[in-house]
């Protein structure tokens, strides 16, 4: 009835970062946000449809009951698109242990959206797959584009999508991961920072930044890249801890990393860290310097992963079942 | 010539805190702010005027420069008001760890203050007195009126002075301090916060839990203090961190006590975090909780302190030299 279809997506890291929906259903946001893939970490998934009911596995875990609903989220309005009525089996596989700030959910909608595009045989762009992606989780539209993407966040469902940004393919940029395991509140963590009295203040501020970063993206000025997401994360954060909930979402071991990166950088080694809605540390440095950083971070006692920048969700041959 | 007088003082936890100064100079602030005195630990410094030229030690070593300039901001218009052109001798001693986030600046000058008062033989209240205690640290002015003290902005010099807030005999505060030595920056911090994009918005937020705060004193309701104190820090260091500088105060140490507290919360212990400007975290709680709270701590290899409210800086008959 379907044919079967797989595709790949990588997580993210948010350099413009996005938080609080002023639509949950939809998952609009309030502003535009901007971020980079991170390869070669990834989500493989398969998907087809023509079964009765929807059966979805992940790690081979059947999902939660709310990972199900979000999934539907996904799902039915392309399903509804394609005219197909008929249940969908997935299976999908993290080569990285997810909920750990890493962005599981990002590639894990991106790579659902691209391969069930393929199987319900909708030929559509990325930028429309990134608006049904979306509906999942919200960077999740950003993974689709990949690369460097910016998620505009548009009047509506229609015009709320990803689309990439151009880089010079010469662009310098070494992303060192420096793993802290906590649990994620991401959607506790979305509702959560309409109460803290700085938000309006961060809603004021984000236009002003979307430009700068976009600029330095297109001019592969790394340096200017980490500076702007390291003023975010600090911005996002002191967001998160002054909600009604008071989210510290960050671990001893976070602000180890944080002391670490500005001693290096009064050393003079250039990088930056960049902390999602999680423990974990990115740190945004060049490839000349990975090395040291690498050395630096460890030196703490963290486990660390090295990424570059991901390309964007594809179809691939390889199935899961 | 001149009397010798000495007195004590005690150190500060900022309660509603206050960051940034309108007036440098003066050291007018932007609002009014809360603090209470910790006990047992104090300031005790002995002055006489008579000499030629200042001299001033603090536990045992001469005073740097810049210190200096700040004991003459506030010895200047007291010698000036009392008609005395000599030079003064001041020893002061703390019987704790100065710079840890502990207020010592707030316990000498307020110590100083009273002393030099004394051995100039100016008859004026503890309020009066708080108005040039302020000159050399904000802190210092409710460090001067003792207990629970509200630091008045004023329009001015002559009305930002500090009162105390009367408090129920039997109020049932018990304040544990888990020590994180790390330098204190607040002079920078001071400076920094205004080029927060939070500032204006905290600017907004604190006249509106100042008089709660008040209330919560007066009734003795210990966890509405503790929980109006706990959600200003995190506004505080919101702001600290997203100012140009970048300020993060906090250190590991700070966040295992912050995740500590909320762990033993959630198991209906009731306390709170507190932390001013550095890494040091006051424990918020009452008598009866106080052993769990402190075998807690001191579990994550912290030393700790006890403290009950202190009262107001006195003169005493013993003079350092």
């Amino acid at each position: 009835m379907s044919e079967k279809a797989s595709a790949i997506a990588y997580p993210i890291q948010g350099l413009i970062k996005y938080h609080g929906l002023r639509d949950e259903r939809l998952r609009l946001p309030f502003h535009d946000s901007i971020s980079v893939c991170t390869a070669p970490i990834h989500t493989h998934t398969t998907v087809r449809f023509g079964q009765d009911g929807d059966a979805a596995r992940i790690d081979g875990m059947p999902v939660p009951e709310r990972d199900m609903e979000r999934i539907k989220d996904v799902i039915d309005p392309m399903r509804a698109e394609a005219g197909v009525s008929s249940g969908m089996r997935m299976e999908s596989r993290n080569d990285f242990r997810s909920n750990i700030g890493l962005g599981a959910s990002a590639s894990g909608f991106a790579a659902l959206a691209v391969a069930a595009a393929a199987a319900l045989g909708l030929e559509i762009s990325l930028e429309e797959i990134s608006r049904f992606a979306r509906r999942g989780a919200g960077s999740a539209a950003r993974a689709v584009t990949g690369g460097f993407s910016r998620w505009y966040a548009g009047t509506g469902d229609l015009d709320s999508i990803s689309r990439s940004i151009p880089y010079p393919e010469d662009l310098d940029l070494a992303i060192l991961v420096a793993l802290v395991p906590a649990h994620k509140f991401t959607d506790a963590a979305h509702k959560d920072v309409l109460t803290s009295p700085f938000f309006k203040a961060r809603l004021e501020y984000v236009p002003t930044v979307l430009d700068r970063m976009e600029g330095a993206i297109r001019s592969g000025d790394v340096r200017e890249i980490g500076r702007l997401a390291e003023a975010d994360t600090l911005l996002l954060h002191g967001i998160t801890m002054t909600g009604a909930d008071e989210m510290v979402l960050w671990r001893p071991e976070t602000v180890s990393v944080i002391l670490e990166v500005q001693a290096m950088r009064r050393e003079g080694i250039p990088c930056y860290f960049s902390i999602d809605t999680g423990a974990t540390v990115y740190v945004n440095t060049d490839r000349e310097n990975l090395p040291a950083v690498r050395r630096r971070v460890a030196a703490l006692g963290l486990d660390t992963l090295t990424c570059s920048v991901g390309g964007e969700a594809r179809t691939v041959p390889d199935h899961l079942f």
